[in-house]
């Protein structure tokens, strides 16, 4: 079993990472999603990531915000690639988890996305697309999406456009 | 044959990438390192993703700074995972370009790492952690490296501390 | 035939440029305006930038956010001037996609104006002011113009003044 | 005789905007280029700008940094094209200089692009593609340089490149 | 005739400003209030400074946002001391503003105030305290503003204190 | 008595310091709340942490906005530990304040916490660290409300976890 | 006995505020300078100000940096005019003095100038604005000032320019 | 015995945290100084912190730069008053790791000092006032610093002040 570990810092966070599990779903991905915070359950936090690990998680995806160590805490624990992203509403809206997340040691690094539903969405395609490094099917259906977003832009414009 | 490729901006951001180039070579993991731009050449950028691509490029690592869209460039052209490094010197000495990178839209992420040598370093760590996912020797490589600089703090502080 | 061409990178960046395609139509500028995406639909945007400028098309005008390739990747396809219109809503609210689009790389410049309904809005006179050098009717509408913009400051300062 | 018209609002701003003049020298546009300051020398920044767009000032190009009114000032008081150039050097190192010059109000734009050297080279390759809209052989240089500035980029990589 | 001269940029910071003049009516200090643009209607702003000034203007305040040149434009008029009230609602919400107002050439000055409404209450602050240098009533009354000011602090603490 | 004094420097920051106030109050610890402002009633600030101090305050906690110079001028005055809680609202909603409070001349720390309601609740939590160094019931009381926290963490995973 | 009293928060402060006291020498304006603290030596603080005031200040100048309450304790104090020159070299390189002078709450205005070295030039000016409003002599030198300060620029220009 | 503990996350941190233990070591305050990273040492972090506070740690001091997460890591480790000192060097030359440190969980505070050298020495005169809460002759030496701090300024300004 492979499959993505979504962890997030706070129950204030779930909204936003919805997004990054139904996209993941859409796709037909499997995943897990749990709360453990960095600071409030170190432990917690420590036990999962090596839980999840043993039973096939290839992908995980953090997402925290204010002074966001949980995606950092992850990293120090595994050499699977590890995704933050970061949340909206600390004292720089966002850039301050941005900074926390991204700005990690030599050796230890975060796959840092954008903050908020948007870095939700593209953390669950990052993880796919390192998946579909070793899945065909997956593969396949990014590619089509791909197409797909293609014709939505052409489909936008008719709706609007002005051609002379 | 499995590697990673290199793009950069410009002349000027080769120092920097250089960094990532040597992590790479010490681990002992194929790469090619090319300079490319999003805007002076836009179809050398087009035709040498295909290429890398069709040769058996897994993951793209992008550098460029100042308004930065080599990276989203890249993933526009393809579904391989694409990290991006943002260079310092901007208007906002390398913050412009973090922004530039990793504000990409829905489908097509960029994994963004800090700017600058640490992020060229961790560039290469991260990309070396997808790769290990298929490749257990790298992963065994990856795991002693955690090892070997957790050992590092443990001499450093040996040099400097004061213990009662 | 001379015209103006606005591409905006999204729908949702339509309200606020609308504001543009209403000034032209104000002073009678002839102009198209279509979606097109640098990062979900860069042929599409490719041949766009052709076709308008085989059409007639003296100004681009392109507006984006968050990353905000889009008026850089068409500097990159064409000699034409480009104006560059930011738009708010990014990590830095707009400042980001300004940056973004006012760094090109040297030989490649876009015309950056201000954020939002603001730059819209300007970026139609800035597009006006352009095709004025040649087309002297346009040239005193602008000047018109002017005289009516200071003329309505006296008549907004009469409503509210206080004098000794 | 259409020329550029170049102001810059300080003798310690001249260095960066020499290289703009050296631009056009390069593609052989004719141009001045002349100090005059929004606040120590109103008045002559008034005369200047109506003498020079009397002579033939196709777009005019002003530089100024800190609290940066010079581009602002002029794009009041003509309606030809006005390119403002942000100087480093204020309380946010450029980014101060360029809202000030960015934000204009409606129906006065100026064409900003970036701060410094860099904004100094592309303000004459925005005056330039301008200008080309009336010039064919100018055009033909413009494009000529695109060619050059994608070699350009082939050469650089060939130096360091490192292929597989 | 002593009076303080207040100039705003546009209709849409008259309900800011308005503060200024309700403190300045509430010491029973003379001002006038009208509104002139930098950019929109300069020569009108030159003549209104010009009159005001032989009028017996004796400190100017001037509030205006974006570019916020209005401030800078006065204190380029007159030796007399000219307070800069920045007007929220720019690219950085009154930063971009207040940077454009204070950061003036050498010998031009622009007292500036905080930004927005508080900066609108002390801007009439700043004036009387000027005219209070000449004045011994107003004097008195700034005296015994203070004194209710630190009377106030004792009866909001009263509403609400816990003391053991 | 060994209290924890709370100074605010402005009735409209009351609300958020109540948070401050009801964790005390949660985990039985004395305090005083009044307002006193640094600049609109230094005599009673002064006269009010001198008989504070000598009453038993062992910890003051300062909230103040803006200008901040609450905790710095307490700090200056006292030297038992001074906690700072930068309010939101001013021109960087918050940061402003944050820098103002935090950046002390050598020898006169301010403990700051993060900004509005969060930096009130915590400025509580470090105020009762101090004061448990001293107090054996405190600090466990301290010690069960960090399980209860861990505990908090699984109850609110289960109610949304996605587990394989 | 009309002066100027200049203070001055650190002893490093002093060479920047030296051009204060230079620019006043050189229009031959009586001034004070002293150091003095706003929380290493509050008191000193407040007994200078009220020394000063009583031999004659009529304008106060505060230069402080980091947390930079100095302007504001002394505005606290009198209802003399006071301006504050924020000093460079904290968090955000004078931003942050800057916010810490100019925010001041109701009633307590701090005219606030440039940051550094420009910051102590205009103070002076300033300072002398709010004098010549008594002194004709030095409202005759402020003017000629002017003068010279326009001729300067055409000096400058003249070296340099190129005219067609 | 009582003492302070100092970690600091990288050697490269080591000279600006010398600064602390100088401080303490000229109060005769006792103290251990080591370096753990809360990334590439997470268990000898936690390790030491136990054993520190079992040995006697009465206050922990922590220094971090970029992504800043060992003071925050600490705190969720003890219910010691944990003082964070931000180091400078990341993408916002300290404000990242001001703000990756202040901005904790609730329940979980970080007593955070400026960043740099400032930050160093106030976090040791932040921990002596907490030490001097029970040790009246720390209490008596704190006074005496400060009386010297304000004779320093008396001396600091008899060699430069101007006085009438």
């Amino acid at each position: 079993m492979k499959f993505v570990s979504i962890i997030i810092g706070s129950k204030s966070d779930y909204e936003v990472m919805l997004e990054c599990s139904k996209v993941l779903d859409k796709f037909g991905v499997l995943h897990e999603l749990v709360i453990s915070s960095a600071h409030r359950s170190p432990e917690r936090t420590h036990a999962y990531v090596k839980e999840a690990e043993e039973k096939g998680a290839r992908v995980f995806i953090a997402a925290a915000g204010m002074a966001a160590h949980l995606a950092g805490a992850i990293a120090a624990l595994t050499i699977k690639p590890v995704i933050g992203v970061p949340m909206k509403g600390g004292a720089m809206d966002g850039m301050d988890a941005m900074l926390s997340t991204v700005q990690m040691p030599s050796g230890m690094p975060v796959a840092t996305v954008a903050m908020g539903k948007a870095g939700a969405t593209n953390s669950a395609y990052l993880a796919m697309q390192v998946l579909a490094l070793e899945d065909d099917d997956l593969k396949i259906k990014l590619e089509e999406d791909r197409i797909l977003k293609a014709k939505k832009v052409e489909v936008d414009s008719s709706d609007i456009e002005i051609k002379l």
